[in-house]
């Protein structure tokens, strides 16, 4: 590798993010320095995406950067934190300048974008694998959990769901949709938008909250199981893009709303006695969020159309008889 | 993979570590909340482990878990600062349950015994790679830095040095050694002990601290560079165990104390005013720590024998003429 670690974490990343006044000490050091402000809790999260696995090999390299630290931003944003500050674990096998300029901006212009500050990381020979740690923080005591819902609270989703997968599917060659669909779906799985200010503004409003990262069935499964109730979605109600359909019918479409990962939406509890306040305070107009179901005493996730729970098959959901 | 990644993380780690008060939240959610201690700020390090790059491949499990945190602890030590929290990014090509348990107890036995608590991670299938995020604290304004020497301050470093290079090349078939050398210095490199109690009392006495990872020589260079000034080490006064120049002899044993890595032992400058209040409340045989040179203006990092600068060529380190 013709530059040192150093050089690299020096070059790339050192003053590409946030400057904050509550980093001490930065990168360059044996470790950095921060200040997490008074009342608050420190919130950590970490992720790891590895080549093949988490995004098909030659992806572009600002996405890799994008997603490395959009997936983190995305857990944050999952307990109502504010993000802070990120350190970068960075194994490669080679140490191509231009790989490396692209990857450094598309995760410096995402860290900007939510002012969080590149403090520290560590640079490697070896396989592919990008993991990034992300720091924050949250008043004392009102961090959201995926914990706190109860049975008869509303299940929301923020934007629309399924429309990653479809992305990855056309990045691999396994779909093919109409132009202005395809370059929205790809966009949606290269470029991910995790919704930090949402879950921020959803600290006092929800019951519990969760990132969907594995589906939105599954991941709303795990908020209810956590909670100790069952979540019911509503078929119809799943938000989807108008690309979506377009590129894969509504059936398919709806589907892949229910199962597709990627999307790094927010998907939230509210009690029945704040949804006015919640509705009034965050349009969902305007902040983007549609109600897809309720929790229930019943355990386990389930889909219901036309008053009939559906169930999936080799074939996809279906009526279940 | 038979396990998934929850139960994984679920099965090998969520009550091995430490159980800390400060932990209000750990695995099993989004992201974990911990509760730095008021007038401290949040101390934050990350390394990675690489097969055939830190360790060579079909290395002890334990020892890759117990140096996968070893190293991160050890750059905690560096700041003067206490280990909390660590979060754990594990990419592993299949899961192996023996690897993965005897891994588990290597890390978490160290994680035990500094009072860590192990607060979350992801675990992906790939190449073997280890990332750990250790985070601490350290009472505001009182962390150690690389860059607080100054001309005149003596430099110090811990233990004994070249050991764990001596070890990595007993392992790696590369360096024959009597039983009991090859024991000692093989335990050196597959499980160094990071100095974290030393470098937390060094707060108060030590200018400027540095981890030793890439070499004795290297590293007191960096800490100089970073305090804009030089480091002399002396030849004669480098701490060598019993068991290196049994293995080496002398002159190779001196080599390697230079410029051998991974020892993970603690290079720190005292100022003079420093010295006899260091001596007295941290007694050099309890503490285990040797003064090995000064820091002086003219820049770089010279080692000195008999009052001649050695250099070093092809066959080691040379009186320079």
């Amino acid at each position: 590798m013709p530059l040192s670690e150093f050089a690299l974490i020096e070059r790339y990343f050192r003053t590409r993010g946030a400057q904050r006044a509550d980093v001490r000490l930065g990168v360059g050091d044996d470790a950095a320095l921060l200040q997490v402000p008074p009342g608050c809790e420190l919130v950590a999260a970490t992720d790891t995406l590895v080549a093949g696995v988490h995004f098909p090999p030659g992806s572009p390299p600002a996405s890799i950067g994008h997603r490395a630290l959009a997936v983190n931003l995305s857990d944050l944003a999952a307990m109502g934190a504010r993000p802070a500050w990120a350190l970068l674990a960075l194994t490669l096998p080679e140490a191509d300048e231009a790989w490396l300029g692209e990857f450094a901006t598309g995760l410096s212009d995402l860290a900007r974008a939510h002012e969080v500050s590149l403090v520290g990381g560590d640079t490697t020979r070896g396989p592919l694998c990008i993991t990034v740690q992300l720091l924050g923080h949250v008043p004392a005591g009102e961090a959201l959990r995926r914990g706190g819902g109860r049975a008869g609270d509303v299940l929301f989703v923020s934007g629309t769901c399924g429309d990653a997968a479809a992305g990855l599917a056309i990045e691999q060659g396994q779909l093919a949709a109409p132009p202005d669909a395809r370059d929205y779906l790809r966009e949606r799985f290269l470029f991910p938008t995790p919704r930090v200010a949402l879950g921020e503004r959803l600290r006092g409003f929800a019951s519990a909250c969760i990132d969907v990262s594995d589906g939105l069935l599954a991941d709303a499964g795990k908020l209810a199981s956590a909670s100790h109730v069952g979540a019911e979605l509503a078929y119809a109600d799943l938000p989807l893009s108008e690309p979506l359909p377009a590129a894969l019918g509504e059936r398919r479409a709806r589907e892949l709303a229910l199962g597709g990962g990627d999307d790094y939406e927010l998907c939230f509890a509210v009690p029945p006695q704040n949804i006015a306040r919640l509705l009034a305070q965050l349009p969902p107009q305007e902040w983007r969020y549609t109600r897809i179901g309720v929790l229930r005493a019943a355990p386990g996730a389930v889909v219901v159309s036309d008053g009939t729970v559906m169930e999936f098959s080799h074939s996809g959901y279906e009526h279940f008889l």
